[in-house]
């Protein structure tokens, strides 16, 4: 029986195949790669804000257009507009947009109350741009990226020991997302300013109380990425960079067995690949979760070309590129200015 | 110093960027997803040989529509005639074109002389079906397959030592293809009728002198793919299934020493992962014979999102999907029929 429908949980749009408008969000004027898509409901409530009268403004005094409206808006594209092209000046004006809304109560389901994380991310000129923290051209508040469909990154560990158990913590009843769902090992975004291993470390801490030394020792095995349209509908784009971490069976090094912290995990618990496998199909993983596991799974050899009638679809979809560039007008948008 | 180079050797073609003109093939008038891609002058060999007195017919007594040509052929796709539909017509057909191409010295630089394998490969009818020997639409002469631009298959092994050093082979100065040149441990087509581990099998003593009690011990690990021009312009996309086997080091066990056997490989050498790197760099691997070394160093954490800048775009371009499906009726031709 097929894996296939634990990746389409998770990969689940496609700018090819949606029915859905979107229009393209772009750097500039000109840009000929998008670094996002936008519903035309966000497209209106940017020309709000570009109306209101305390919109954001650049602050440079000699600035000639500091009046113009921050955004540019046409049926094919929305930009910043000619003033605004510093890393400051972007993540300033996203960072006055989002909290307007945010206090206002706009798209309270994503972003308001406690869903809001105090956390930075990075917003790539290229879509899927390695997450080095350079060359980044501006920040926004983690929860409000899926509201204009960036791209964003995590690290995802699975954390096995030499008998072939992989460890699985069950995520905290009183969490904002996913409540109760199982995890990977350790799993979290990567905000601004951090490099890859350097966000693992910390959360290898934060959600499993493993030390830097046990941490350090997680091997870099390559990324996973998908499409994932979230339930209410925002399109969140993720690459995650996937680590794998062999440690001694818990009744041979104590030192090695992750425990809560931070409160986010509830337990954890030591289950064999035919566990996690059934778990995956009863819809008990979180779905990004379980395609990492796919990963793994495959890569230590559990599925195969030949117990898998869906191999190759599973490898490339959860190795997926978003395909940004090739709508850069937008998708099933009317095409007259 | 980026590695990404080695996989644009390799992965070297779009068909959302390509300026060619490309005809789809399909095995029915009406489907909606092609299986091959062909050039202007395939088309009109297409046509010649639809106008030739001898070209081939299903030999159905009652067929009533047994006389009309064997390929439809607007200027929007090619495909087989209504009146040639099972496994064994399209076969036939294939068959007799292209021993036909090849007896008048058609395409000999592709086809001509030594090159012609006698192997055939099973085409599917959703390109990267896995390639599990059913439901394949017909087979085709393996050297073939590159001018209708045919997704197909192969086994891609790297054999590495406890001590982290790669098994390297150097392929025959005679062989008809990249001779003298650096390959995979273990790599070869998979004919029709076999399973990728079957074929894995079969090559690893054909091309190493490795027995099936050590051969099977190869772990499946995933697969690359990739969108191949070749250097005469032909259209490639493949498919390969990764193995990995990890073996003793030649001082301990002198049975994990991989020996020429058929004459495809010239040697073996034991090389470190900088020496692997280094002829990566220099060009001196067969182009997707790096592209499969690249999966390995990444899945064994020598390459890294900290040392490598373009990790997710080595990635997610070994992991192609080749977009058949975005374009049913052809690239940059005429839409007029």
């Amino acid at each position: 029986m097929t894996l296939l429908p634990i990746v389409e949980r998770c990969d689940n749009f496609s700018l090819d195949t949606t029915k859905e408008q979107l229009v393209p969000f772009h750097l500039s004027k000109d840009s000929t790669v998008p670094v996002g898509f936008l519903y035309p409901s966000i497209v209106q409530h940017l020309l709000d804000y570009n109306s209101a009268p305390d919109h954001w403004r650049p602050n440079a005094e000699n600035n000639a257009t500091a009046d113009e409206p921050p955004f540019g808006v046409s049926s094919s594209r929305v930009y910043f507009s000619p003033s605004i092209t510093t890393f400051q000046d972007r993540s300033a004006l996203c960072k006055h947009l989002c909290e307007k809304w945010r206090d206002t109560g706009l798209f309270s389901d994503v972003i308001g109350g406690r869903l809001w994380r105090n956390e930075l991310y990075p917003i790539y000129p290229l879509a899927m741009r390695d997450n080095t923290t350079e060359g980044a051209a501006f920040v926004m508040e983690r929860v409000c990226c899926a509201l204009f469909g960036f791209v964003t990154y995590g690290v995802h560990m699975t954390m096995y020991t030499e008998d072939g158990r992989i460890w699985v913590p069950r995520r905290a009843k009183t969490k904002q997302t996913w409540p109760g769902l199982l995890d990977n090992s350790v799993a979290g975004g990567i905000p601004y300013g951090l490099k890859p291993m350097e966000s693992l470390i910390k959360e290898c801490m934060e959600e499993a109380s493993l030390p830097e030394e046990i941490a350090k020792n997680a091997k870099t095995v390559g990324c996973a990425s998908y499409f994932y349209q979230t339930r209410t509908g925002w399109l969140q784009p993720e690459v995650e960079y996937v680590y794998d971490l062999c440690v001694p069976a818990p009744d041979v090094g104590s030192q090695y067995i992750p425990k809560p912290l931070d409160g986010e995990v509830e337990s954890f618990e030591l289950m064999t690949v035919e566990e996690v496998i059934q778990h995956m199909r009863s819809e008990e993983f979180k779905p990004n979760c379980a395609v990492v596991l796919l990963d793994f799974l495959i890569r230590h050899g559990h599925i195969t070309p030949e117990n898998e009638p869906n191999y190759i679809e599973i490898l490339t979809r959860i190795h997926a590129r978003f395909g940004f560039e090739r709508y850069p007008n937008g998708v099933n948008t009317s095409s007259a200015e």
